[in-house]
């Protein structure tokens, strides 16, 4: 297996444990929030800030403000400072070999390469509630604003950094549906699809 | 393999061959445009006419009318009617066993059923157009515009009888980009989701 797997994901639809035995199935690295270390370790931003930026955008900086002459490093938000080391050190990842990679818009951040498959994992809302609730003390009326609000705030960001609609079809090449499949079975239907993918990405 | 399979799809991505040899992989019987011919047996409607009106809604006839008291199938409009006895057609197809149904809204006809598997394949829009290009004899600008149109009719005829955006992911258990796998990839891509869904649809 040579390629890059990103897999972008519905909060509470399995997206870690799905990329986690994915990369375990396929013999090469997962990352997910270990992306975030890996930004802690160069020593720019504390690991404590990192995680609590991790996917969120700094709205009130509007993205405009990108495009001015004026701009320079020291004007970017910390949230667009932390994304860009982070698409940095995605593509050396992808250069080293191949992997699986989940959230962190590494799907765009790939463009244009041509060994990138890029999933798309989603869910009914009840299921995932109840994914979720297995893991998190909260109560149900928490647990569902905690749902809606992780995947606004993945939505969010995923259109700050891409300018493209979070979960679309189209910005991806597999969907599933993880309620129908269960974790182990979205394994083995995203396998037999990478088996059954010799063409690749387009840019 | 005790599911019913039904399969939404872009022009030219590659559906109506899929369907048929999934059918084939899968032992059931496969129902495309047959379902057009089965409504013209029943003798109501002419062939020709139904092979025109395929897919296709008369838009001129808003759909609000079919609330009121006074409607009767005298005023429903011709489009309505055929959708209204393939989707009695479908209905029982679905009753009568397993088998693969590609488009006439079969995902949302079969709604409420435990045992079906609602497919959504898409693709790059310029290997679509390739594709067709070789099935039609049209120069490329009208082959383009063919293209756009016939998803056009298909979105607006989903939207129509189902209120529901077509190909949106959230309508379907998987969504396949058919320019990664080709025909014989899908087939066996679908065919690894179907043994990995015990779980079933929700109505």
């Amino acid at each position: 297996m040579d390629k890059i797997i990103t897999i972008g994901r519905e909060f509470g639809s399995g997206g870690h444990e799905i990329g986690l035995k994915l990369a375990d199935a396929l013999h090469v690295p997962f990352y997910d929030k270990l992306l975030v270390s890996m930004v802690a370790e160069e020593g720019e931003f504390a690991q404590e800030y990192l995680d609590e930026m991790d996917e969120k955008v700094d709205i009130h900086i509007a993205p405009f403000l990108a495009t001015r002459s004026s701009y320079s490093v020291y004007q970017q938000p910390m949230s667009d400072r932390i994304f860009f080391r982070q698409a940095e050190i995605i593509r050396k990842l992808a250069d080293d070999g191949p992997c699986v990679i989940v959230g962190r818009c590494a799907d765009y951040v790939l463009t244009g390469r041509e060994n990138v498959i890029r999933i798309f994992l989603y869910g009914d809302l009840e299921d995932r509630i109840a994914r979720k609730g297995k893991m998190l003390e909260m109560g149900e009326d928490e647990l569902k604003k905690h749902v809606a609000a992780t995947d606004k705030k993945r939505a969010r960001y995923y259109r700050h950094y891409t300018g493209l609609k979070w979960g679309e079809k189209e910005n991806y090449d597999l969907c599933i549906n993880t309620s129908r499949t269960g974790i182990d079975g979205a394994v083995r239907a995203i396998c037999a699809f990478i088996d059954a993918s010799p063409a690749v990405s387009k840019p």
